[in-house]
């Protein structure tokens, strides 16, 4: 293998390619990373076994070849270095990595060892603005599980309907969905469930990317292509929960607030709420004003308001403050709306306010008190 | 206990007051910090029985009184709270905090279980200006050790010469040395060991400060002075090493360099000097090129070069790469002089430039190889 290109083309792929490594192993390959030749370009690969990416850089190839070197340390060298031209060359597994300045040799282990990620070859089911994929994931896949128990609850379910895009994720304590409408009916509708752990490399790897993306599926993997790189992650199998039937369809108190101001009153709350594992009891003043509370035989107690605009009675709830932190810090609109029917049921946290499209929906449920 | 003062300056005060409280004590107290009226200002000390700091807020007192109450809480809670005014009121060793939004009640300790922070009533013996202080102590403090086997390394040496306030650290492995010339000669000398904590405290402190900092010392303790804050520590008994005898007086081979580049070539050559401990070599070329060698026989080797200036013969060095990177870290000038007296001496690197004032240099021992 003998080829040059450019550092910040190198850097910044190990840069996001790294990220799937895997640190700790059983297996030493899959801390590599894989430096593969592939026509007029390099490709470099990286896999977990759950989530594998591809990345290309355009190079100048003068000898094909591949290897696996360490993923971490590659990258560290790359990013230290100057920006300029870069030369990589391998023999016995051992990769030189060239400049005028810098010389290095990084032990490697032969490309024969790296686990195959699969590449999915038919049409794409689906294309999206980047931007647009990216922000509705980061609104949802705050919701999903931490935890395998229930697998399909790790992910986040990803459905079409006529001319929207559905994004799912739930706990089973709290829920988000996000409608991406399409600027036209996909041909064929699809309905999976990817990990979240892939979502939120996605979210990641989306950045600020302006491009299109595209998504693929066959019968176990789905496939994010934006631009060069191609993000390959196996689904969870089983069946989403009919989540719409928690959706309550009416509210006996809601109140719109300022989104800022709600964040700031639940999070000034929860310092007083450890003790209780976050619990907080939200009082609506039908006049118009919303308090929490919270109290701690420890360290103290607190009571925070804030004026809102109040439609139907006084109301009160009692839920958990983080939660309502990870709700309010994923609207993007100044205003929300905040719904409750009774001490029981859910609340729905939605946005609001002129030209907001109601697109979006989080649904926080209440603890029993 | 009854006043108010604004949430700024509060918020301003605990964050600095609290990072001096023990985290980890089995003495619930000193996680506290003192609340206390002082005359018409608002006094917070803390302590962790090493460093002591009290902060004065000026505030509209109602009725005097004292209590304590969990630091990091209070910093907390205090820092959500939004811009204006703050009413804090204690009964029965219990804070109210009151804006028109927000009501906390914080649950404390009696202010008779804190511990006194002692005071300094005599005559300053230095005033000097906060930000002169605050460099010349980061480019020293760094050398320092970490441990207490030897416990006048692990403080600065602070003295006076004539018209200079000198700053020294080592470690025994480096040394760095400040010499901060003074407007007048001191009325009366003084040289004592602080420990290495205070200092990298009162960097923190002296943060942006633009105000004029008064050094008090008595037999076993030094205040610092800064506006309404008070640093006080004890000191560390003994005697500092004569450093002056291992400063090498001539130099065989020197270089002048870019500090940037200079860095940058031996964080690279770091990179793969993990297995021998940072053990990379320098070789310097007559002809203007200086190239540091690393090798780890599990993930390979590096040579790096970068340009310079040379004085003397060729010459080559072994040292840990990590003293090297602290020391170009707190290197303050574009260009650095790096001097060597044969493989067995310690090399000095010390500021090097037009206009540039010869007052600090940092010494690194070099390895046996």
């Amino acid at each position: 293998m003998r080829l040059s290109l450019t550092q910040e083309n190198l850097a910044r792929a190990l840069a996001s390619v790294g990220r799937v490594v895997s640190t700790r192993t059983s297996l030493p390959v899959l801390s590599n990373v894989l430096v593969a030749t592939d026509g007029n370009r390099l490709r470099l690969s990286a896999t977990n076994l759950e989530i594998g990416i591809n990345y290309w850089i355009g190079s100048k190839i003068e000898q094909q070849g591949s290897l696996t070197v360490p993923a971490r340390l590659f990258a560290e060298f790359v990013s230290s270095l100057p920006h300029g031209n870069i030369e990589l060359s391998a023999i016995d597994n051992v990769l030189t990595v060239q400049t005028p300045h810098y010389e290095s040799k990084i032990n490697g282990i032969s490309a024969e060892e790296f686990p195959l990620i699969p590449t999915i070859t038919s049409d794409p089911v689906l294309s999206l603005d980047a931007g647009l994929l990216r922000d509705a994931l980061a609104q949802v896949v705050v919701a999903a599980s931490a935890d395998e128990a229930r697998p399909v609850l790790a992910g986040v379910y990803m459905y079409t309907e006529e001319k929207n895009l559905f994004l799912v994720a739930t706990d089973s304590y709290r829920l988000a969905e996000k409608r991406v409408e399409l600027e036209e009916e996909p041909a064929k509708g699809f309905s999976v469930i990817v990990p979240a752990r892939t979502m939120q490399e996605l979210v990641r790897l989306l950045g600020d990317a302006s491009d299109v993306v595209e998504i693929y599926l066959d019968e176990n993997q789905v496939m994010f292509r934006i631009g060069d790189v191609e993000l390959v992650s196996r689904l969870i199998e089983g069946q989403f929960p009919n989540y719409r039937q928690i959706i309550p369809q009416k509210a006996e108190t809601s109140f719109d607030i300022d989104t800022a101001e709600f964040l700031r009153i639940t999070k000034v709350a929860s310092l007083f709420a450890r003790e209780s594992a976050g619990s907080v009891k939200l009082e609506i003043k039908a006049e118009g004003e919303v308090s929490i509370m919270s109290s701690d035989s420890e360290v103290g107690g607190n009571k925070s308001s804030a004026e809102c605009e109040v439609a139907g009675d006084d109301g009160e709830i009692s839920l958990n403050a983080r939660y309502l932190t990870d709700a309010l810090s994923v609207m993007k609109t100044p205003q929300v709306t905040f719904a409750i029917s009774g001490k029981l049921s859910a609340c729905v946290i939605s946005p609001t306010g002129e030209d907001v499209v109601d697109d979006y929906l989080h649904i926080v449920m209440p603890l029993r008190t």
